[in-house]
This record gives C-alpha cells, structure tokens and sequence, in this order.
C-alpha cells in the first residue's frame, strides 16, 4: 500500500503529538488525529494519569473531542490516524464512532515491549469467561431482560 | 456459584438504573454501578446519544466517576456489576482500570437481539486487520517508534 503525502502528514502529526507527549511529561507515547474532509477537525494524546481517568487514552480522547466538535455520536466519513495500534479499548470506541478508516504506525507488540497490556488485554478478550485473568461472574439475567424489552418496546427511542 | 444478598442487590441496583435509563429517554438499557468495601462509590448509565458521545457507556461512564472519587486511575479492590456483558471497549476500560472482579447479567447475544453491535464488535476484533470491515493500514512505523524510545528511557516518567 502507497500512501499519500497528506496521509504521511496526519500521521507525523500524530507521531510528533506523541513525542511531545513524552517531552512534556503529560503521558504515554501515543497521540491521534482525526480527519475529516481533510483537515484535522481533532487530536488526542494520552492523558491517563495526568487526568486520573484510565480511558483517557489518546483515541478516546480525539473521538470525543471530534464528536464535540461536529456536534453527534458518528464519526462517518472521518479518518483516524493513531501513532499506535489502537488497544481493544479503543479499536472499540472506534467501531462504535464508525470513521471511514483507520491509519496506524507502532504495533500491539511494540506497546507490549514498553510495558503497556495492549497484547495482553487483547488476548484476554479472545478467551472465555471462565479462562480470563479477571474473575467474570454472569447472574440475575433474567431480572435484566426487562430493560431489554421496555428498550425495544420504545418507539420514541433515539438508536444509534 | 452463588451469590450473596448484598451482591445481588448491587445487580440489582444496576439493573434499575438501566431500566430508569430507557423510561427517562435519557439513553440505552445499560446500568452500571462500582463498589468498594461494601460500598457504592459510582455508577453509570449509557450517555452516547444525550452527550453525543459514543464512548458514553455505562461502564466507562461509572469507571470515570470511581477514579474521579479516589482520586487514582486504577480501581484495584473494586467490583464492577453491570447490566450486560461489556462491549470490547468497556472490557478493554476494565481492564486498564484493574478491578477485582466483573459481574455482569445481560449477555452480548442479549444487546446484539435489541441491535447493539456488541457482538459484531467482538467478532471483528478477533479478525486481522486485513479482514475487518473497517479499512486499516499500518503506516511509518519506524518513524513512531522514536516516542517509544523516548519513553522507554524517560526515567522520570509516570508508567502504569
């Protein structure tokens, strides 16, 4: 795959947010932009222990600020350039904000080889329940089922 | 495994909370709440459409509040119970936020019936990037990697 001289540019972006990161002593070396129309409408880097907020990594916070920025829930038609594959955590956010592409530069592997779960968490999530490393207790799912029902029974309802 | 009367009424809790959640048209069937030492410290309920957020859900929700009360980001000695089976982005959240244990009673089969992607999220992790739905590319890894190298020898940092 060949890239674009504007793509290698929102990656770079991305790259230098992520050693600026660092530089600054803000968080991890990760920084996003995200794109839309081709212009950055957004950027994050990590914020984890800055801001005492365990999701505050640098994709979740580019999606909110890009979805703040455009005023709704849907990343449609925008691109997501990460300096680091995206951890479940965040290749989860993704799906659920659906850009149009991903673009990323460093590795599960490499983050695994600093220290950071990424690798780890994604193979946890691969395993069943009862084979995770966090102990995962199912009950009282049919008392739950209700809200279930009254959500699907709800014409007025806002789905997304 | 059985559980005891004060577990249950923690679900239960959460259950109401993803019930009130539908009924006030304030967001999706999902309740969350997370305690320590016997005690409710935070909960949450999905937010993605009243916040335009979608990263809004119940867990990360209720995962953000709990730090901002310990002032930490990690919930080690806390529980999590909530109304479904996390999606991958709230599994990857727990995770990072490290609790003692995960109870859960929908399941991810329950919130694809009702048309959340949960489901479809959990499969496509599982897949390569070439076989995703969402288009991704990897990208000038040699030139992220500086920021790793940077953090890896950063000896004043804050790692977690």
């Amino acid at each position: 795959m060949t890239f674009t001289a504007q793509q290698n540019s929102f990656m770079r972006e991305a790259i230098r947010l992520s050693e600026e990161n660092v530089r600054s002593s803000n968080g991890g070396p990760f920084g996003v932009v995200i794109v839309k129309d081709g212009v950055i409408i957004s950027t994050g880097v990590n914020e984890v222990t800055r801001h005492n907020d365990p999701t505050a990594h640098a994709e979740i916070n580019a999606i909110r600020a890009a979805c703040r920025v455009l005023g709704t829930f849907s990343l449609e038609g925008c691109e997501i350039y990460s300096s680091c594959e995206p951890c479940p955590m965040c290749l989860g956010a993704i799906y659920w904000a659906r850009p149009s592409a991903l673009f990323f530069a460093n590795t599960q592997q490499d983050a695994a080889a600093i220290q950071f779960d990424d690798q780890f968490i994604y193979q946890e999530i691969a395993r069943s329940h009862a084979d995770r490393r966090l102990p995962t207790y199912q009950m009282l799912r049919d008392e739950a089922l209700q809200a279930f029902r009254l959500w699907k029974d709800d014409e007025t309802k806002l789905a997304y």
